[in-house]
């Protein structure tokens, strides 16, 4: 089995880890060093100076735009966030109890049978941009309105006045958002926007490969970050703060016990950051600045705290992107299972800017199995088994 | 940039080409010699002898079953070979021009959204072979519907009496099909059901590798296969014969056209295979055995065989899986853009037994990108771009 031993000797590191898979403009990772730059630019000046919206377009076009350029995305993206009237009759038959991303999964995945421009060709640039810009006001219209659906109440409109960030709360909540609300919010956005070749969008990218449409792309990177090794980690942060906070004591002691019963904990350390996450970073100053609102309850971020202090003290590990994202989007009134599809709103924009660079330099993704199965056997006949 | 050097030093080829990206004991594949072997049984021998239930069974479970473990399989399989009533409701709303593998993403995610054990526990073995079946069933139960409602006929029922292969030509006909019919796509549903880490497959396991559950990675497949650099190949080959037949004149003239015009042509060459494609040598002889069949139109097999000459005399490249299998579904009175949702019923098998496979030694697949973008730049703020 001389083939089998070669492709043995040529075996990775599971998971792929640490293995080259492609090139890519989009982002840049330094994980010893705790950095994280979109198209150059590094993610701790653009989170407190950019936009969601500005992000997006800097992701798809490589540039930051011009005021008359992101005046008009702007206009057009907030055109775009809408349910499709046969997505939103589609909402009226899943079951409610659905989890979230599965629903999403299927909405998303009707918006594209629906899209006047589904079946473009892969090279047409300008019809999936057109798509792209539909698709990422979609998804975000289509995750709130299914929060409201699922809770038998009704869709809210987007306001054209409002931003990307402010129209999402007032999707879900039926009420304009604060300016601090907003401000927060989005940012939280620019700081998921996009991540290299993680789980998702790595799927999206195996699958753009083999040249179907931006939409299957997009349905396979959601079905990716439902999983709690991905993107489903930021839910599992918030329902263990909840629990620490109902058994109450300290956590520390919860830690400890956790840790030694060798439970599975979401929200600490990351496959590729070796030092402190960048995004979490700010996402502590963020949740910190929702918490001290009038009318907020400041215990989940202090419990936050609390519990990251434990888990460095205890297990040398620092907080990941899920970890303060879960209180801040508590604190912003969200339920805990909501936490993954704004994920997925978010990653949308850097899923797209990934689809888009695999489709203008494309080659099927195909690699090998390290075959470890039964050698060769004959085929025996039902009578002799 | 020391990290970016770091990276591009291990940058593989293109696509992962030749590069080992896991363990797998479902399918062994020797490129060099045309070898494709499930769980050890060359395919060559498990084709003209076994079913395909036998072989689904075999991915699955590792062994050949018994007769009672057979039986028992294939009865619980027919009877889960119906389409879910929620997914009979939204396939009349879904527009009946979709793409047909994009009605299938969309409806087996519902099928997803209503399954008794959608949200089961990844290690949950019985649950997810439960799951499994009724999924496989539920696939060819709903891709043969979805060509009858989109063509405005009511759904046909599968006959509990009826093999795998037999009930979904019954459900896509309406009427009980020949033995020899039978036969012979049940030998192509066996031919196409695994082919280890091929583009589908290897965005089901890079999915499942985050714990969603079974339906998001099969989702994610479904639209990685609709690709034409995949599973799409196979209704571009009998467009291609279609185009020849109309256009009269010798196909080696055609053939000699369309290269020279550096045309994109489907069906020949494979990026494993480097010799004959042991699936299109038994698609060929199932090809012919349907052609000579009373009632059925002998042209499309002998146009195949002489595109395939002239290929390889013009061109030195071999008929890959997807040739013989176009005219073998014409001639079975299939319409050509069913031929990727039929390798989506096969496939359903293979990509089960590797999510199983993942589910049961994971480890989250993220590699790395290697860095090709701008420098490290500083915002810009809007007034002085």
């Amino acid at each position: 089995m001389s083939d089998e031993k070669a492709k043995s000797a040529a075996k990775p590191a599971a998971g792929l880890e640490g293995m080259v898979a492609g090139d890519s403009a989009v982002c840049f990772i330094d994980g010893q060093k705790g950095i994280l730059r979109y198209r150059g630019y590094d993610i701790a000046e653009l989170g407190p100076s950019s936009t969601f919206e500005e992000v997006v377009w800097l992701l798809w076009k490589g540039e930051l735009p011009k005021g008359a350029e992101l005046a008009a995305f702007s206009k057009e993206l907030a055109a775009e966030t809408k349910v499709p009237v046969e997505v939103a009759a589609a909402m009226q038959t899943l079951p409610p109890k659905s989890h979230p991303m599965a629903a999403l999964r299927t909405l998303v995945s009707i918006a594209g049978n629906v899209d006047a421009d589904a079946e473009c060709d892969p090279s047409d640039v300008a019809a999936n941009l057109r798509k792209a810009t539909r698709l990422l006001g979609q998804t975000s219209a289509i995750s709130a309105a299914w929060e409201r659906v699922r809770n038998g109440k009704p869709i809210v409109e987007a306001d054209p006045k409002l931003s990307f960030a402010g129209n999402f709360l007032r999707m879900i909540s039926g009420e304009n958002p604060t300016e601090v609300s907003t401000r927060v919010f989005d940012e939280c956005l620019v700081l998921h926007a996009d991540h290299e070749f993680n789980a998702s969008t790595f799927t999206a990218r195996v699958i753009a490969a083999t040249l179907p449409d931006l939409h299957s792309a997009l349905v396979g990177a959601i079905g990716a970050l439902k999983g709690p090794l991905h993107g489903g980690a930021n839910t599992a942060v918030m329902h263990m703060l909840i629990e620490i906070d109902k058994k109450g004591g300290s956590p520390a002691e919860w830690v400890r016990e956790a840790l030694a019963a060798k439970k599975k904990i979401s929200g600490f350390g990351h496959r590729v950051y070796k030092t402190d996450d960048p995004r979490a970073t700010r996402l502590k100053v963020l949740a910190e600045l929702v918490a001290t609102q009038p009318g907020v309850a400041r215990k989940w971020f202090d419990l936050s705290t609390e519990v990251a202090k434990a888990f460095h003290d205890q297990k040398n590990l620092p907080a990941n992107v899920d970890f303060y994202s879960a209180s801040t989007y508590f604190a912003l009134g969200i339920a805990p299972d909501m936490f993954t599809p704004i994920f997925a709103v978010s990653r949308t924009s850097g899923w797209i800017a990934h689809v888009l660079e695999q489709f203008a330099n494309n080659r099927l993704i195909r690699p090998l199995a390290s075959y470890v199965g039964s050698e060769p056997r004959s085929y025996v006949a039902m009578a002799k088994r």
